[in-house]
């Protein structure tokens, strides 16, 4: 395990995507991102996405600089052409789009087309609550990535389909950030080069008999992931049914089609004004928020917190000690960078 | 066990609810709600709730005939005055509103004040999906109504929180219908009047303990429910939190202080219009559909349903073959009956 300091990884980040034909802007918005994700502890979503960004745009996948048009819109919802960016550019532009229109017209819906990987998705709500708004965020993903399974089956029909909702308040956000399925596709991946097995209840082999092994997931032939829930998990299903329909079918993409992009993102945003008004609203988030925290703790529990909370626990923690970074994930970030004629 | 048509339970409630003092079109709403929520099975939302319902009206909490009035409106934003009329007048006045407001401007969001109980929230989602609206509809509850404990406490601190969001296809709409808590209260109820045991990872004692007694739940001491989703719970309270945002904080409702309402009612809306258009999103939630439904099913399971297709399929069999009603169930709606002056 190494350790290196956020100004060092955003640094790093910047170099690699600009060599790849990001321009300084795009790096910087993408190498925030990943950077800020690994600073809340969240790995999977953090910088060791620079080696599959990095690659994906090699590839062609994803187009560094392309333009992110509007390609239908009213005065609260727009259909947004991610033009194969970078996805933490144009979902950073989305949720412009987003607030202005929810500034001015109560509440908004924009969705995507032709996005790529957005990396957090907590982030985008988080944004939307740092103007002011109330938020839900959610995004699909094309074919390619349904690993999950409809509940009672076993073959992948969804991609682990995550949902974010944040909300204003006199301080940090309230943000909720969860994937729809018992474990995200990124945690497996984690976990895999650790050599650690996943948790019981979270993957199927391909016969669709439950495992813990990480490389029966990943096959071949491939297994598939169990929407959350447990016993409940229809309702994870249910949920992950949702994300599908705002974040793909409202955007025209049909499930069952692949196609080439990454992430269909859809953001809600709602303006507190034309409710209760932005002062009560972010007060009566602080009632809230006391009123949560106040509950004596159950046996084998020390405190309750808020969602989000520990991700700014850790990130406040990293930020002073540095982000710790896997030595295969390092070195991966190492070659990656040789192909684009690079030596970290 | 005695069985009853559904016809012969509406009027039953229509009786009832107009000797409390609702006009024939208000009894026939509510008894319409409650009659539906027994032909799908969901037994807790179903004819069960006259006798709440009388004894509610008897005493004034809920007020036949109450005015439902907007109190503050945008071109796609309106916050309700319910006025304390019964829940499912006042929620069926709002799905109209928020219709109403996104054919003409895109999206909307409805949230009411001074609400009564609603009964089952899926069938408000319902009514948008039918009129060709995405919809999301949440219901908190005032503090009295707080059994739920956020993830870790023994306290609880919020309701049963349910989540419902429906889609049109060609056909029936798809249905999601949640709680995000781990059971219902109705169902414990339910449980409790059949003499049966709360599945395990339900409830806790007033101490904290796991427990499967639904007795222990309703003390005193009062227990508590836990958030749903097992070990990942803390999704479950992240989503009641949401919950709470929306359909109590917006309409300007503090968590910590009771209010003498029982259901804060939130309807989002969305237009497909504004997105893919209307036809284009039926055809796609019907290739949804198909794709989930020929998903091969995992060893254990027969088949693969989509959210709501069971109750569809109960309510088919119980309009052939009646309404099973628990002689207790029956017994107190007889008795009710005796208190508006009535012998049923």
């Amino acid at each position: 395990m190494k350790t290196f300091t956020a100004d060092y990884m955003r640094q790093v980040g910047v170099t690699l995507l600009t060599a790849c034909g990001a321009s300084p802007e795009e790096a910087a918005i993408v190498a925030d991102e990943l950077v800020e994700a690994s600073l809340m502890g969240l790995d999977s979503h953090g910088i060791m996405r620079y080696v599959q960004y990095t690659e994906d745009a090699l590839s062609g996948k994803i187009r560094p600089g392309a333009p992110i048009r509007i390609v239908k819109e009213t005065d609260n919802t727009a259909i947004v052409d991610a033009g194969s960016n970078f996805g933490p550019v144009s979902a950073t532009r989305m949720v412009e789009i987003a607030c202005d229109k929810a500034e001015r017209h109560s509440l908004s819906c924009v969705v995507s087309q032709n996005g790529q990987h957005v990396g957090r998705l907590g982030s985008y709500a988080t944004k939307c609550a740092l103007r002011g708004f109330v938020a839900l965020a959610v995004v699909n993903s094309s074919k390619h990535g349904h690993w999950v399974v409809p509940w009672g089956g076993r073959e992948g029909r969804l991609a682990t389909n995550p949902l974010a909702f944040a909300a204003p308040t006199q301080g940090r956000p309230i943000v909720l950030d969860m994937s729809t399925a018992a474990i995200a596709e990124g945690k497996i991946r984690v976990l895999r080069q650790m050599g650690k097995p996943v948790p019981p209840g979270c993957i199927l082999t391909a016969e669709g008999t439950p495992t813990t092994d990480p490389n029966l997931f990943y096959g071949p032939p491939h297994g598939s992931i169990l929407p959350f829930g447990a016993q409940s998990g229809y309702k994870g299903f249910g949920l992950s049914l949702m994300v599908e329909i705002l974040g793909g079918l409202l955007a025209g993409m049909a499930t069952s089609q692949d196609h080439p992009y990454g992430n269909g993102l859809c953001i809600l945003a709602i303006n507190p004004d034309a409710f209760c008004g932005r002062e009560q609203f972010a007060a009566l988030t602080e009632d809230l928020k006391a009123y949560m925290l106040n509950t004596l703790p159950a046996p084998g529990y020390e405190r309750v917190v808020m969602p989000g909370q520990l991700d700014d626990e850790m990130r406040e923690k990293r930020l002073r000690e540095g982000i710790p970074v896997a030595e295969n994930t390092w070195d991966a970030i190492v070659a990656v960078s040789h192909k684009v004629g690079l030596s970290l």
